[in-house]
């Protein structure tokens, strides 16, 4: 369908550490390919995740520092803050279980009945969470027993759910991306930032994490700081 | 640049839970989809991932009811376990540093010293750990002490450590699920499996996490549950 083309946005998209000062970025670009990350499939479509889209001047030269002012954030003309929302669990679940039920006329089919039951009481299950953690011993319980004769899904501490989230947020990073690829511009995603201090200047609450930071600009020869080197391809595909 | 042609890779993006039983996917698309794959960002060029590609009959039926016998799983052409190995981390970190060294010719530069420091002094810092995990409780000392004054970034303990691979992981798997779509086939992302049985049947030692199993076919219009359902853009995107 598209194969030559998607190798190419693939291979033009190498994280660049210096944008060029002179071209500017359209927000549309922006808006377009967060549209996109949003497409991105995510656990359970609970979306547990928000984009924090700085551009204005004032707040770049905010968030910069807190970037540890490494050049991708010193030169960027946007950055992506991609936050997790694992907080949000509740009205999210309810907000999936609304939908469901409006697509209901009559009698509800089985696959809408197990949909309800899906974000009523499974749902719960895996995200709710007590000062104590004792119910993440107890699902951990749950997990094991019913596990020891046949497969079983193995449900998880404060640790699986947080896991489960960003994994959903860098699904959503990756199609942001290669979007800005695709556009003919380039990004760079960080790591390297003071996450209690953007947390601070965002204002999120305290259930709230940073999943990774995207720069945006034209990139520069100089910021691309030599070849892409992966480990041989036998090393890490193991075919059965 | 191809903003049209991935616009429509993004959008024919949708999880499919039901293939074709009749069209089969040819081998070299899933070989091109992984090697995309591999293209993805990840943390400091870590590559802590793996790719099993399960294939043949024999192993397709045993990898479907450690998946809960789910219809994505049962229907499946090819299945690709993608796996977390941070417990790689010490040979990865010295594959990185031993190429940087051969870029060397006579007196290295700045940013050479600097990616030869990166490998050797603080990926340790980041990755290294110890049973009782004292070094997790130095690293938030060293982290909270050192950002009081100015920014600073946090070092983690374990769950951050396997935030930070599940991340460049999945950034891995949406390459591939785009480039499943690229040429034409259909993906299913599943989180719902029996983990530990997953990491039996493929051998995979203490350290190593499933981060998600990713079933390719030729999808089918019952595979397709309802419509495509997001949160409004308002509701999740934030300007400044």
């Amino acid at each position: 369908m598209y194969s030559e083309e998607f190798d190419k946005i693939v291979h033009y998209r190498r994280s660049n550490r210096s944008f060029d000062p002179e071209i500017e970025v359209k927000d549309e670009i922006i808006e377009k390919s967060i549209k996109r990350a949003i497409l991105a499939p995510n656990s359970s479509n609970m979306q547990l995740w928000e984009f924090y889209w700085i551009k204005s001047p004032e707040e770049l030269a905010r968030l910069t520092p807190l970037c540890l002012s490494q050049s991708a954030a010193k030169t960027a003309k946007h950055m992506v803050v991609f936050v997790t929302r694992k907080d949000l669990w509740r009205s999210r679940a309810k907000w999936n279980y609304e939908i469901i039920k409006k697509t209901i006329k009559g009698k509800p089919s089985k696959l809408q009945k197990r949909g309800l039951a899906y974000y009523k009481k499974l749902i719960p299950l895996v995200y709710m969470n007590d000062p104590l953690y004792i119910l993440s011993s107890i699902r951990k319980s749950i997990s094991f027993f019913g596990g020891i004769r046949k497969p079983f899904y193995r449900l998880g501490g404060k640790s699986e759910q947080r896991i489960v989230v960003h994994k959903s947020c860098a699904l959503a990073a990756q199609n942001f991306m290669l979007s800005i690829s695709a556009e003919g511009f380039h990004s760079c995603p960080m790591e390297g930032f003071d996450k209690r201090r953007v947390k601070k200047m965002l204002k999120l609450p305290y259930g709230a994490e940073i999943n990774m930071i995207v720069s945006v600009g034209k990139g520069t020869e100089k910021g691309i700081w030599g070849p892409r080197y992966r480990v041989p391809y036998e090393e890490v595909v193991f075919k059965r």
